[in-house]
């Protein structure tokens, strides 16, 4: 067996500000994911200073700001939060001059990142971590024409950043791993939901689950199976009010009743080799069957399947009572 | 080429009655699912017989209907709506003996679903519509063995059936297209959300949509690349907020920004090709774009790419509010 040397990280310069005490951001790209980070960061009380090189950007943001603006103050916008606060800057180097924090929010184009990346290293102050919203791109192939490689870190975000609570950060080969970390505290201390990943995936793991769903999607309209319509209500009126509550792992240890998952897998796990969608299903050997329910018992955290039907159920009514779906009350259909 | 010849549907009694006017259901299987509808029929102020041949049936579902049951109070009763008017028969043919309406909800076998079937057909008043719940047998299947072909369709719930409104509707090659009709106006009386499907598809939709995350979600954790509380967070943090609100496909045309559905194909189409599932992406051809920016078009129904983003935003911050999600108020995290 050959030993593969890893390559050593990249040892930057320490992140000139704390987490908590960030106050200025800097959003470079400012479409529908950039200007959303603009507005999320805005309504959390920072200076924000933004550039993109389209001719028309600047009036673009500030119509994608003034039309999350009234979704952010229904949230509660942070003491001192204000759209005055944003800054849109003529030139890539004035934009990150003196910012604490790096936003890059580009087209999904490798070249085009490689460069930029490259481009916003050279101009940001020495240590300021720089993350990249990536729907995809592995940092390692992102941050090979960086001088200082070790502070570019990927920050996922989900449209709309101002609203989805998640982001994923995770570095690549050349990474400090204290730059990930800064950059998960950082998003924690930005009102984000942060999960950190150890490993690069590509797609991370929200996007390897959604395009799953999408790419199925895609084959049933191209083979008429089903339409876009019945396919977005098969979610919304469907799995979609669960997913809101409960991640699929959870739901699906639901439908195994009093005996969870374990019972679950014995049940259904036959079927993974029935041909419910064009994607072959793993080998549910014995190792896979463990952590699965072991990670279902994790999560659980001594729940039980009672307390988490319960849990399911209220969340649920909530979710329907919230979105205007409640069935008839009591004059309900049936009589 | 071979002209295959089409199976006539067999020319089933009319109903008995019309799909207003059901008083008298059977759940035929008392696990989750079949303890699920006799719920939410129970609650819908049905009268339900319930068989089940497992020895400690009666009391299971007894439970389980007890720990719906506050959730369906809050929900609102229909009028009359009473546990009482559950029974729980000893014999399949007593259950269904006078039955309006047959949910059949047994184990995921084909075998037994074929035989069960038969038997119920065999014991059910002629006319009377027998639906099953199974998760993704396709009719055709199941109804080799039965007298009466005609009155058997496919009714599909999501767990728990008393929550989560979709039901899934479609024959079988021999199925009367008026039982389908006749189930679909049922459960639409009955409360129920209802897509009607005009061809069988191995898992019916939703079902190919979840069991392609879900399968990708097992590659993952058989790879050591996401845990399980990772993939739940994933979802519950990021698109399943989405997805109680607007579906896969909307929801992806929104990230296209004032370009829409088709501004999102020619941006992300070319990362179809990334491997960011396991799933093998469809050919992005013309024919394809063209019937997924049309049938984004038709859901959106006229509203523009500015109205729906409202729409959803205000969905998502519904959810986010109903789930006690939301971040910190004007005190927030940023300063």
């Amino acid at each position: 067996m050959s030993v593969v040397p890893t390559p050593a990280a990249a040892v930057s310069a320490p992140a000139p500000c704390s987490p908590q005490d960030v106050r200025r951001v800097a959003c470079i790209g400012a479409g529908v994911i950039g200007g959303g980070w603009a507005a999320h960061f805005l309504a959390r009380g920072y200076d924000v200073t933004a550039w993109d090189p389209a001719p028309d950007a600047a009036a673009r943001l500030r119509r994608l700001i003034a039309a999350a603006w009234p979704a952010l103050e229904q949230l509660g916008l942070a003491k001192g939060a204000s759209r005055d606060r944003l800054t849109v800057a003529a030139a890539l180097e004035e934009a990150v001059a003196d910012a604490q924090f790096v936003q890059e929010s580009a087209p999904e184009k490798l070249d085009l990142k490689r460069d930029l990346l490259a481009r916003l290293d050279a101009a940001t102050p020495a240590g300021t971590v720089i993350a990249s919203s990536t729907s995809g791109y592995p940092m390692t192939d992102m941050q090979t024409q960086a001088a200082d490689p070790g502070r570019l870190v990927v920050g996922h975000p989900f449209n709309p950043p101002y609203l989805i609570p998640l982001v994923e950060v995770v570095g690549g080969e050349l990474t400090a791993p204290a730059a990930v970390d800064w950059a998960s505290r950082f998003y924690d201390a930005a009102g984000k939901s942060v999960i950190t990943m150890d490993r690069e995936v590509p797609g991370f793991i929200a996007n390897r689950l959604q395009e799953a769903l999408w790419r199925e999607a895609l084959h049933m309209v191209a083979n008429g199976e089903a339409t876009v319509a019945e396919i977005d209500a098969s979610i919304t009126e469907g799995p979609g009010l669960r997913w809101a509550v409960m991640g699929p792992m959870l739901t699906f240890a639901l439908a195994g009743g009093e005996g969870g998952m374990a019972h679950m897998l014995d049940h259904f796990g036959p079927s993974l080799k029935s041909p419910w969608t064009r994607l072959d299903a793993p080998e549910l050997d014995r190792a896979l069957y463990d952590a699965v329910v072991a990670g279902c018992e994790d999560a659980a955290g001594g729940r039980s399947i009672a307390d988490l039907v319960a849990e399911r159920d209220r969340g649920v009514i909530d979710v329907l009572r919230a979105t205007g779906r409640l069935p008839g009350s009591a004059e309900g259909a049936a009589r």
